[in-house]
């Protein structure tokens, strides 16, 4: 039996008794535009658009890792994708940033049980050169575990750092386990250590090392640090288990680039009044290296500019609609970064972004200010039908937009299904297979009513629908 | 509804009738005894012995190349460990064998969209060298289409072969869909073809390439020949739709040695009368070099080892169990070979083997002639509590046993659920956390009721079962 909260039965209880007393006013009935139920209803049940560009971009590009010449190919890609969609004012502003490219590696038990296992080397590590480094393993459950042990017990010796991420569906636990790659290397060499290999920050149990940035903070000198598979960090826990000296060869090389470009690719649905500040619909064009980054994030390209497209096809909107696909976010929000700087003094309407894969999305937060509560609800209403629920009115979040939100941009929050995301992300099998094209539509139809309410209203050629 | 054979019916139906009329005699009841069943569902609800075997030999070994030094150092382990368990008789018996290693490997599209491809050689192939070869690809869907092709449309050309298998539970897809790489590389060959690349001969969408054996017949010339990982071959397959000459650069290198020193490990359980031929149950040590070789077949030596050992525990059997681990299975049955060189003259009581994984057993088919169809019935009566159909009373099979069974040795076959077997088989994800220990602990089960079936009965210190 499902449980109802009192107050929605109270209405049919209270009923003859309110009938004897004056009523409090109904706050205002919230009715979403016929247009706007089709729009996402077409979105759901056909859109191409967004499966097409995801294909695209993955197959004729594949990598894009930021600062490098497949990322500038990426651009040239999605310029020439976005003018023969239609978008105006297609433009690239670019930026320089520091680029680090991986190299070969391996990991290689030496003793007692001489094996390979299965390493990829973290962004920023430090390259170990092609002899590699030798060390014994000392193993920690977390970084906290790590910071309590004496230097002595670590100094000059490899540290693997264990953790116990599981999937989550809004994600969190990326967050919440995810220090020993954040905050592990920079800790490991300020206690003396040789180099670091940590549990990949993901849940799938495949051979696929996931990797991601890092930094070394606090001045501490880079060291080599690399993540080993799920599968392969449980061969070692079991190899240490046997209670040998167990001794590692790690050879993670790369090079780093002090300034390379990338670039923020910029189109427009233009508005018809330009004097109003547009709503922007972001996600980022470059991947990591391991991968064709199909639902990190391809795919969100993919579903920002598949419903800005639906709505050009069906009108010229209110107010612009600006996509952003930004360069260089894997590696440090560098295109977050530029386009704060370039145009955060400029006013926008709303800004939302698609970064978690391609899974359904649940639920929608906003914070629009209270002023736009109506709006915040009208949003809610358009997207109840998706099976998404209504959040907070005071959240909103994002990876590229975060620095814009943070300086005060309203925003909205678009939360996706993340129970099978970290599979995938960041590992060598976020590919065109994992995309589930049906829960995709979803997406779209999603970001099509969002946009449908933010921009204000379509006038189609005869008629401004409203 | 599920349709009844009428046979079934046929007793109630016909009941009033037949008391009338002189029946015919019916069948002898298969009687299973009661310590069959006792030591079936202890094996089924407590084994540890056979995933202790698995979890000991992919860790404290790791991957077990045919040949190679990891293979001799499991050769160590082996012995070492079936003694400690107290089997009898333990020993190696070695033979000679050419030895294939894995080099260096990489497949880069250079045009029109460059992009790296997961690849792996294929056992047997032609080294690249490190420089590789470049050309440009040519499609085929089957090996019969290639077959078709002109010579002058492949020559020169690094013919890529696709194909559609899909999981089955009998396993039989691999053989069916297997051509492209048992057939493939030779008539590339043969057409003048530069190198070759086959769509995994697998069924797992992640980018962990299936390797396996093969070789070139007919006088054909090693040409290089690897496989791409599904993801990676419906990769190609859209990147070659988009119709412009694809060129790929692919470096397989490899290194062989002439002769090097494989084994067999044997290790008995006496029986009470040694002039009775043994009951032979049968695994492989070897494994591919991609992984840990956990369900091929680590486990399978496990799960026989383990059937063996209960048996032990019990008591002494009258025929002597004979367990044989042997080597070089993976890359021409070398050892399956050897031991019919050594012992095929010998009289075999049954023999069985355990080789496609450690999920459930459905099925057991059995060739123990004609005049033991009583004890063929018994191990299917033994064995149907576990929900094991009774199949054919004139098949077995086996990969290791498979020259002894054509020899004419009897022999029993126990049909896993290959569902997924081959989505690890042969690939980088063949490890420890693919085996399902209550899937494994019903294999055992069903292998200690087989063996105690066929061992005759046991005789405990205190009285002879029976």
């Amino acid at each position: 039996m499902i449980k109802l909260p009192l107050a929605l039965l109270a209405p049919a209880l209270a009923a003859p008794l309110l009938a004897q007393a004056p009523a409090a006013a109904p706050p205002p009935p919230i009715v979403v535009a016929p247009w706007i139920h089709a729009l996402r209803d077409d979105a759901l049940a056909n859109d191409r658009y967004a499966f097409d560009i995801t294909e695209g971009l993955t197959t004729e590009v594949g990598q894009r890792m930021a600062g490098t010449a497949a990322e500038a190919r990426a651009r040239a890609w999605s310029v020439a994708k976005l003018k023969a969609m239609g978008f105006g004012n297609v433009r690239v502003e670019t930026f320089d940033m520091p680029v680090w490219v991986r190299g070969p590696e391996s990991a290689d038990i030496l003793a007692p049980f001489a094996q390979k296992l299965v390493v990829a080397a973290l962004g920023n590590s430090a390259s170990t050169g092609p002899a590699g480094v030798t060390g014994q393993i000392v193993a920690f459950d977390s970084v906290d575990a790590l910071r309590a042990a004496p230097d002595a017990a670590v100094r000059g010796k490899i540290v693997f750092i264990d953790h116990r991420m599981m999937p989550t569906m809004d994600g969190s636990s990326y967050g919440q386990f995810g220090a020993p790659r954040r905050a592990g290397p920079t800790l490991a060499s300020q206690k003396g250590e040789l180099a670091t290999v940590v549990r990949s920050i993901g849940t799938d149990y495949h051979r696929n090392p996931h990797t991601g940035v890092m930094g070394f903070t606090d001045g501490a000198r880079p060291i080599p640090a690399g993540a080993l598979t799920l599968p392969d960090s449980e061969q070692l826990v079991r190899i240490l288990k046997r209670g040998k000296p167990v001794t590692m060869r790690l050879r993670l090389e790369s090079t780093t680039i002090a300034s390379a470009q990338s670039g923020n690719v910029i189109a427009e649905v233009p508005g018809r009044d330009s004097n109003l500040p547009p709503v922007l619909a972001a996600c980022h064009l470059d991947s990591w290296d391991q991968a064709t980054g199909a639902l990190d994030d391809a795919a969100g390209c993919g579903i920002v500019t598949a419903a800005a497209k639906r709505i050009m096809d069906a009108g010229r909107p209110l107010r612009t609609i600006r996509v952003v696909w930004f360069g260089a976010e894997e590696v440090g929000l560098f295109g977050g970064l530029d386009y704060l700087a370039k145009h955060g003094k400029e006013p926008h309407h709303a800004a939302a972004e698609s970064d978690f894969g391609a899974d359904r999305i649940w639920k929608v937060d906003s914070k629009l200010g209270e002023a736009r509560r109506d709006e915040a609800r009208m949003i809610g209403a358009a997207l109840a039908p998706l099976g998404i629920v209504t959040g907070a009115f005071d959240e909103a979040g994002g990876s590229d937009i975060g620095p814009l939100l943070d300086s005060g941009v309203p925003g909205v929050g678009l939360g996706q299904d993340g129970t099978r995301y970290f599979d995938v992300h960041h590992t060598p099998d976020d590919t065109l297979v994992k995309v589930d094209s049906a829960q995709m539509r979803q997406n779209v139809a999603a970001l099509t009513a969002m946009l449908g309410v933010l921009s204000g209203g379509i006038a189609p050629k005869s008629r401004v629908r409203r």
